[in-house]
């Protein structure tokens, strides 16, 4: 189960750097430049939700291997552009499976601290989202999540799944599963077909 | 007296979530966006002061009012937005009135931490310009604190005087609505005067 | 040795605040802005570190000296700009000292508190590079620090002779000070020769 989280969290972190060092590329930055977004979008997440829940230092920084698996995407990313590029929205895919493995692990490891459901449901999505904010946020543009289709409503729906299998004492694993296919696939069909919530009305100013 | 204490503290949640979600709305942003910069707006000051002093984890995720009370003031201004309008300035209204009522309820937060007084000052400062630094950054804007007519002094002489207040053992609720008003009117002030700091001389580069 | 890492981490926030400084002027911010962002840059760097190694509060906000030479380097700013500006590229040469100061005080607060020695590196680079982020992120600008040259790179070069120095038990002053130079000189001898990291190759998108 331990080892399972792991590679869910790694994997998370990997598609996170992903999105990051694509965003990078595009604005121009160099190799280092490259490899800061990167990591800041594979880690910011998990080391607010870890400052959050008092779990110091962050594992983002006990733990190597997250540091090593976000400078690989990096890397990857940084001498292969082109593959990369050749995927369609490569960013927004990366980006939803991000999205999607680190709301329920996210969520996972409030509940594991302790924390109330409804706590471990917004910790989960903080995690989710706290990373492509920082990302964009590092560019000086809007972070996509205040903008784009139903992405937020998406970690949310993920973490609610793990939290409310977990007091339900359903088995974790297909919860996880579950819930980051949810979160994935609610995200991807938002992108797919330009699922949107409503914008207010207001006169302009 | 703790009560008293909460309730100036939703109050500051409600209005600030108020001008996060105003700021939304202007920047077009979908439903949840809009929710999003309401909550951001409302609990980052908060947050940041209950990482700092060791409250983790911070009240604003503990406690499901504030919360709450973010997502009204969120789901208001979003379906009554031509409403929340026309009032005259009202980002810079509700602003002021949350700015006033975190910058005393942070500084007696930290108090009762046991932080030093002048600790306690700047924490008191930084829970109120905390949700407002963090809503413009997340629009990608420099933030009004920076810009505005005494903002952050408004927050400083506010927090101060609950600390004064402390120091000298006088009564704790007086120095708080005192202290609040202080800040208010400071900034209600600077705002409708158009008082302003000076801008040092330099050559244009 | 205490009083010798103090002197260092004083100098340090002194110049980050004029580079904070410097740029908030450039912005034609008022005195208060000019100062909150001078503190922000002395001092989001170490806020960070403390507060992912668990160091609460942390070291700026209880040591008034901090604040006190932040605020002063501010006010020389803002009322002797002319002065300031005659030195050519102030910015980039006040915010390379603070990045060599901070980045090897940083590593060793670091291992200080017991961190694994490549953690500590990290939290180094992350203390001398976050006023300048903080810094940046504030007026609404991509950090300097993720378009320049050799920048998180040095200072990743000035923390890892800290803590490689710690692990060979070499005497801790030469190792501080050998570091501080590495780093600062790398990033002058970049400024000065424009050395470049090289840009990802990609198509206009």
């Amino acid at each position: 189960m331990r080892t399972f989280l792991i590679i869910l969290d790694l994997a998370g972190t990997f598609v996170f750097a992903l999105s990051g060092a694509t965003v990078g590329v595009r604005q121009r930055l160099d190799l280092f430049g490259v490899l800061v977004l990167s990591i800041a979008a594979a880690t910011a997440g998990g080391i607010v939700r870890d400052v959050l829940i008092g779990a110091i230092p962050p594992a983002a920084l006990l733990d190597w291997r997250y540091l090593a698996v976000a400078c690989l995407a990096g890397l990857i990313t940084f001498y292969r552009y082109p593959l990369i590029e050749r995927l369609h929205h490569p960013v927004q895919m990366f980006d939803a499976a991000g999205l999607a493995l680190f709301a329920v692990t996210g969520a996972l490891k409030a509940l594991s601290f302790g924390l109330a459901p409804i706590t471990s449901i917004l910790l989960g999505m903080l995690t989710g989202i706290g990373g492509g904010i920082t990302r964009d946020m590092l560019v000086a543009q809007v972070p996509v999540v205040l903008r784009a289709e139903l992405y937020a409503v998406a970690a949310l729906a993920g973490a609610a799944v793990v939290v409310i299998g977990d007091r339900l004492e359903l088995p974790q694993v297909p919860a996880l599963v579950f819930g980051a296919l949810l979160c994935f696939g609610l995200r991807f069909m938002a992108i797919r077909f330009g699922w949107r919530l409503p914008i207010a009305q207001h006169r302009e100013t």
